[in-house]
């Protein structure tokens, strides 16, 4: 497992490249998990892929990848505004955590503009489209082999 | 499914006609159901009625519907004032919304003044008892009478 | 008088269909009070059409209809927003108020999501264009149904 | 006109002894106005009592007392709470300027707790029920007294 | 003591006539009590005057006549801004209580507008001078003559 | 129509020239409106003055010359703070719209910086004085300029 | 069911003693389900407890226990201070409620100051350790003492 | 002094089971003190029991008891929410403080939603009636215990 | 120095004319320059013309000209909503000083509705274009005359 | 009394020393007082000094002092941030008042930021130790020599 | 220039490696821009780097690079928090930008979570240490490729 | 450099003497620049003197005096409430920083009472004119006096 990176996905990513494609770009959910196992396998990490519309399966998922994988990857979706539960979830996590949106969200309306998330996160980026996923993972490769 | 409309009631709905009688009625979730399914025949439509006090129920109830179908009347219960992530699926809907509250949620609580859902409704209406759901079933018919 | 519907609209509606029509439509105060007496007469009811820009021609309005009639549609139009004057007269009502926006003000300016009518109204509606005046007179009749 | 008081009341005190007796009381408009005229006599003035539900009446008649008479005793009844414009017009007063509310508006909802007439009073009371108003006239003629 | 009313003064009111005297005028505090005597005389009751800069003291106060005299006249000075002990005091008592301030504390600072006294009185009045003590005792006795 | 300009004042306006001349200045309504004919004249357009203190005097008028008019000028007074119905008029407008203000509310009170009429004005103004009408109108002239 | 009291858990409990002891120490929630089960014998009751990361199953588990049980302890995690539903859920009970948290909240961060499950609760206790939960037994025990 | 306990009550307590005894009940101060040095014994301390409407008193009780005792249970009644004087006392004790209220003051006012005293207290209570106070000494035995 | 204007403008207006011309319009810097200029002439007067990135620059130049000129017209741009160094500056003026924005700004972003520069400007405009620049100077020379 | 400066320090700063030195440093109160005797005496000055946890001894101290000694120097404590009574207290001085914090109080929480005093002390300092006190005799003394 | 990245990094930057290193790192503004000069190299780009802690100085950059380049990198220290001016700067920009922060901002004080600089950036990122330079820069060489 | 103290003065005290005379007082720059280096010189340290307008010039000297010298009197004038870049500066000192202000700053504007500065300042110093300098030199002297 210490090779592994749990990228995780939120609400209503599902339907990426389905929904809004002026926010959220053409690609679809499997695009970005393919790009994701592509670029985990170049840095020499395999990624563990999972979506889900509920609040908490994600948070069972930040349970089980809390301690010894190689870090978290988080698009925690409109969870990112609400969710204090997910909050605390990560705060109870001794990997890395990298929060991700594939959209700006600071230019967006003002509710999305707070993120419970980013709390916990230990980098935070929005707006490099599904490209962000793939910096994270080669961040949290970076990070690995910093304490190696 | 383009003569459906999805009837989807949120959180302790399942309790309707149970408790707090003096805010919500006497009526039952299956006289709710019932109703509207009478009304949908009424008007050339038929109802598909869904209950969950589950957030990611609800929303992918409303992704299997949010193309296609005649339209949605939603009833988020206390999700109404909490949740992102229904207003985003509502976002990705392509046919009409209408949100609905048995009660007039502006003489209640100050919280309960606010509405996510609102902001991706067509239509938003409070306070005509279980006869809403027959109102905005009528309404989602107008409208595709309308369009056809 | 108790066979009456009061459909009292507000400042600026005597404008319908001349301004904005992408926020509310091309029919006219005309074309809304054509329809409000076909549904009364629809449910043996009788509709009084009343339109002012005029505050405290609205409140003189409720006064003389605030006992012993059907019940009155209002669309009070931007004193929604700002008459504490026009709730006063409301709460001084005997008769069941329905409070009904042409346009859904939810989705509109964030000064245009207050409203101080909805404290004293029975029911409250809004983005159902025109046709919320009809669905306001139906419901109208059926709470007098439901007393009788 | 150097003894007259004015008395001037607002939106929807022409029901007073109608609407909500529990806040307002039993007495009427006309009791109050007899009141009035009864306690002006008592201390040597005559009391001039107006009522409209148009802001512009009350501004007018503001205008018209402005200057020279002993005094304007106001209950602006709702525009209390959203009227820059009689503000501004009591702002253009040399006469003293009594505010009275029938209740004690500070054990009511929010919005009735700001005042703007208050910035341009020279004193102001509530709860007094109808006798505010006597009580506000005793005191024009105390000052009136002081001033002579 | 059912003949009795409390007229109780707040922290620095024995200054009353030294500091300030463009706000609080040339009376004194003895002024003050002399007026609030013979007022109460001339209305068949007698006046109890404390001043206290002490919360505790006033509060003790209100404690001791909270049941059965005719009525508390109070001038928490800035307590009235900032006690809620002695709002739960007044809301302790059966009598009535009327609020009085010698200036209009509308026109002043902000924060001298809200007053926690307000939600426990029966009346409140402000920017009478001292004369609003007269007026108050009055209005004590005309409450107590409703009564018998 | 279409070579003249309405410049239209709101409440208390009447009084200009009486009430606060150390904010307002000396000059009269009657002032004002003859330096805008003159001022009209001297570039080719004609004024049509009106003054109200009733607001929906002030909506009437801009109905009236909303299309087709050279532009409106409009000093709104205290409703500039409160209107939601004027800006809804304005909005309403197809010709350019100058809020124009004698004083800079801007160093009066906190209230006096909020204004609805912006939100509808191609322009606006405070402090010029009743200069200011003058430059709105020539202002109105070039822009009339520029589309000619 | 009279004589059983629910222990309810929600999101990241199952975790207690493994994150951040340093706030919620090192017992488990074995440990705390092992205290309820001694306390509540020793008090006459049953401890039913339940444990869950996802909002809907306390929401059942509220509804299945709302009615004829001994009461309720609920410490509802970061669901304390977003969950409307849970809130309405407990509006339901007719069983006496105690929210219960092990750290002192109030001495975290702001945004676990506001409890929308206080609003429905009887009591409400915080910062007692895992110790809360026998104390909340004993005083169901006590209040079902007071009734019989 | 070590296995004494320090009660304090504040203000208008004394006042307990004689003012609004449906926020209150019925049980006087005598009675809690009673229970108070009752469950002391049971739990072999000893209970110090003060009350004050006096803040300073009550800074001084804390002052005298901040070293060396087994513990303060305190109901500081309205200074909770506005003495900054009462908490600094507090943030100077050495020994554990537990914050009593009997009502739950989170369903009351929101100024009474705000303590200070929570800042620095141990663990807090509401709602417990005054059982909470017997709850408050059995904790403080139990720290005590843990410590020996 | 008496018959100089200084025309003074601040970050960013070095690209008018180059950048969103849709909000700015497409005349460039130079050739507002000029119409100061030419402006300045007809008027009797000479227009002294400075643009600055530089939050000091704009300060050095405001000292300057502080006393003695005949005003100042100043478009501060982006340092209108942020910079009180600035306000400090013009507070220091003895001469008038003309707040001018070529857009209006109450029409934009809510953070462009606060202006610092407004508590010391003699009067404000917006929305005039460039041209407001001219009608700015024009004010400039009828306030120095009605000095003269 | 011309020569003396009161000293006045409030609620637990008879702590000094004693409690959280961390903050407040491990001079004592006595330590105070000598250093401001002693200051005092060496610019020809006495101090008289007082400390008190009751905010009225404070005020009274205040009013005791309020015209024709040398001056005040405050450190009222916790009242810093909440009593208004003490800050009406000061505005009635006639001498200069210094208030003195030992901490930087704005480096700690944010109620503590927020001082009623400073709205009537001449000068205000924090920081510096109970050297405070010292600085700021001398500079009443330096004062006292400006005046002579 | 149409290869050329301009990396700007703004006030107290230079300090970077000296100051704060629990928050900012042991890497030297140097270290920073040889990381960067590599990356762009390694991705087929130049360069430019820049640091002032004038915020003129990183607006008149802005302004040179705005068109053209391949886009730009900015860490704007401090003014990301205050300078609308720069936002004004980047909204002229027609190539791509890239907010970047050492720190993760969210996790510090309040007012370093709102950005300005959010509100005209293509992409937002924060908390990477100095790799974050080198992930943007490679972003832009990705963005790059994507359009060529 | 480790007897220098740096005193650096910022936006518009160059016109020190000369602006507001009322507020600032009538000595200039120049005095406090000599006032400081005397009563340096008195206590054995000598005063560098900076004044600038320029906001980065002030962070220069800052990075310039951060470490090894006696210690740093910024009176940031209006940066003061503005400039989280000199906040940052003066987080990267090692020297003691006293925040020196020549009027009492919180009996001003509102928006003059919040101090970026006091976050990173040993001392705050409000409203002992240019004394304060000498005050504020005073104290560092006695700080390294307790260091050495």
């Amino acid at each position: 497992m210490e090779n592994t990176v749990l990228v995780l996905n939120g609400p209503n990513l599902n339907l990426l490249g389905k929904r809004q494609p002026e926010i959220y770009g053409r690609a679809t959910l499997l695009d970005v998990e393919d790009l994701c196992r592509i670029t985990a396998s170049e840095v020499g990490l395999s990624a563990e892929c999972r979506q889900s519309n509920a609040e908490h399966v994600l948070i069972d998922a930040i349970h089980e990848f809390r301690v010894g994988c190689a870090g978290i990857v988080i698009n925690a979706g409109a969870y990112t505004h609400t969710s204090v539960a997910i909050l605390d979830a990560l705060n109870a996590c001794e990997v890395p955590v990298i929060e991700c949106h594939i959209s700006n969200v600071h230019r967006r309306e003002e509710f999305r503009h707070h993120s419970y998330i980013s709390k916990a996160a230990t980098a935070v980026m929005a707006g490099f489209g599904i490209q962000g996923y793939a910096l994270a993972i080669r961040h949290l490769a970076h990070l690995r082999a910093g304490k190696a």
